[in-house]
């Protein structure tokens, strides 16, 4: 296991979750050494629900003062794990806190939120989700220019539930590198898995990291090659296999996990306000998530980086792989009006 | 002249106008004969804003009560008319207020709006509008199940402002018949006006009739064949062209009338609050807006009906040019839960 004594610069980062916050979670980061977290503050609320979810964080950053704090920058992530807690980094799933304000990305950035996913699923005014037949990936009028004002206040764009062509789109529009906070090679995982439209081409993963995007990647079983009977082996096997492809420079973690949720929740994310009817059908009697019994909670980080130092990977990928891609895509990008 | 003593079944609709509303409109309506008006309420406003918006309609029917009175019915746009007042039909040209809450519809349907249009010139979550050139047309979730429940509630989906994609994918999942309440046809008017992409395709004006919808003709200068030249004639010689082709059934009058604006209006359109850029270039010298000679204002009605009755329109036809097909949608579609 990776020593924080022996190796003070690896930090782990965990570049999604979305439980529902508590100090059981926050005990949880501890236990398994994770030092930074990019956590969901919206999937389809609206600006003033948004504002509420960030006051409730502030309440859970006072009252869980010792195991964690807010984070802005790449540099504030480190003084934070420095003190033995984890630094929370706020993001979006979708960009309806914007309400098609295209000044809200700078009201929300001076709220601290630093990563937006453009879209959630289906198609909105800005781009187009992964769950559409018809792709006409990053909007001409409305997505170009919230882009650009995303790139000049500098927020990280996240792409994980766009489409194909938003992904490709967005790269090439973008003045900053983005980001797949947590998604899996659609090559590696297998179009039968249940969610393959979550999976992103290789196409996509080597664009990303030619203009030098991260790809976090997920043991959300549902994306996973061989669902809930996948070995840890085979996850490793999937780092490895993505580094391969796109450079390990370019490979990290964002795990998906959440729980503490009800089937109200999963309604939620799947049709927001929007729907009468679920894009993808909902089973009331299955549970809302399950997780592979080694990666049962973010407690399980210190044996999976240990299987990764089994299977070859050096403490010099590992660094990269753990957290030093995501700070230094942070660093890069959190710096507005370069 | 019609003469509504004469012919006491002809009612006069215009089924767009978005002039900023007073009294002075309200007594040219008079003058004009105009027995209803479809008004505008919300172009990229939300929800709460919208509220206010129909607050201050309210105001104006108390106020000029003698001029002016809410119709949520044909059977009332009729009594309204009889009263010798004009009717007032609530409508939205953007799906915003609804903020993609799927109960919104009927929410603002007991407010009294009647006709909504799916998207304003741009994608949004619901459809493509008509200046994207990547048209994905009405969107496969959240698209389909806002016109189910458009059609459910008794809404009236306007595609005006919307793709030729979305016309088409609307004009099939509707249940009921839907409206262009202001376009002009293409093929006629010719590629060459300056707001080509709001003008409809022969295909798009032939499957909407096929499903009984009707489409309103404007005499907005930059969707006439020869802008300001044009002249009341070819208006006319537009009219009979575009009744040749879908059937007099379908054909009907919305002006897209507007007065009473400035510049920033006109960004307040192009653009809402999503811009820093207009996707049409907006000259801040040129007048806001220019009406035919032979069209000033709603004033001009009886001279133009006039000119029709010369060109040799039949008062059956006119009849239902002017507003019998209106009513004729109207009476199908208002009716909630048939």
């Amino acid at each position: 296991m990776l020593s924080k004594v022996e190796a003070p610069d690896s930090i782990l980062v965990d570049c999604l979750q979305y439980s529902r916050p508590s100090r059981d979670r926050f005990l949880e980061w501890r236990a398994g050494k994770v030092d930074a977290v990019h956590v969901t503050l919206a999937v389809w609320e609206g600006a003033r629900e948004t504002l509420s979810v960030i006051g409730e964080w502030h309440d859970l950053f006072a009252e869980n003062a010792d195991l964690i704090a807010p984070a802005r920058t790449a540099q504030e992530v480190r003084e934070i794990a420095a003190s033995g807690r984890t630094a929370v980094i706020f993001g979006f799933q979708n960009t309806t806190p914007f309400e098609d304000d295209i000044r809200m990305v700078r009201v929300f950035y001076e709220l601290g939120v630093r990563i937006v996913q453009l879209t959630y699923n289906t198609q909105n005014s800005i781009a187009t989700g992964c769950l559409e037949d018809r792709d006409a990936g990053l909007s001409q009028h409305v997505g170009r220019q919230f882009v650009r004002e995303m790139n000049e206040v500098g927020m990280l764009i996240d792409l994980s539930h766009c489409s194909e062509q938003t992904c490709l789109d967005t790269i090439e529009h973008s003045r900053d590198p983005v980001a797949l906070t947590h998604a899996n090679p659609l090559e590696f995982v297998g179009s039968d898995v249940e969610l393959n439209r979550r999976a992103k081409s290789t196409t996509v993963l080597r664009e990303l990291a030619a203009r030098g995007g991260v790809v976090g990647l997920s043991p959300y079983v549902r994306m996973l090659r061989h669902g809930i009977d996948t070995t840890e082996s085979e996850f490793v096997d999937m780092v490895a296999w993505t580094a391969e492809q796109v450079g390990v420079e370019h490979v990290a973690f964002g795990t998906d996990f959440y729980t503490g949720y009800g089937i109200d929740a999963v309604k939620w994310w799947r049709m927001g306000r929007w729907g009468r009817e679920s894009p993808i059908p909902i089973d009331e009697s299955a549970p809302v998530v399950e997780w592979p019994t080694w990666f049962e909670s973010p407690r399980s980080f210190p044996t999976l980086i240990e299987a990764m130092q089994e299977a070859g990977f050096t403490e010099a990928d590992l660094q990269l792989i753990l957290g030093g891609n995501w700070l230094r895509l942070f660093e890069h990008v959190f710096a507005p009006s370069r």
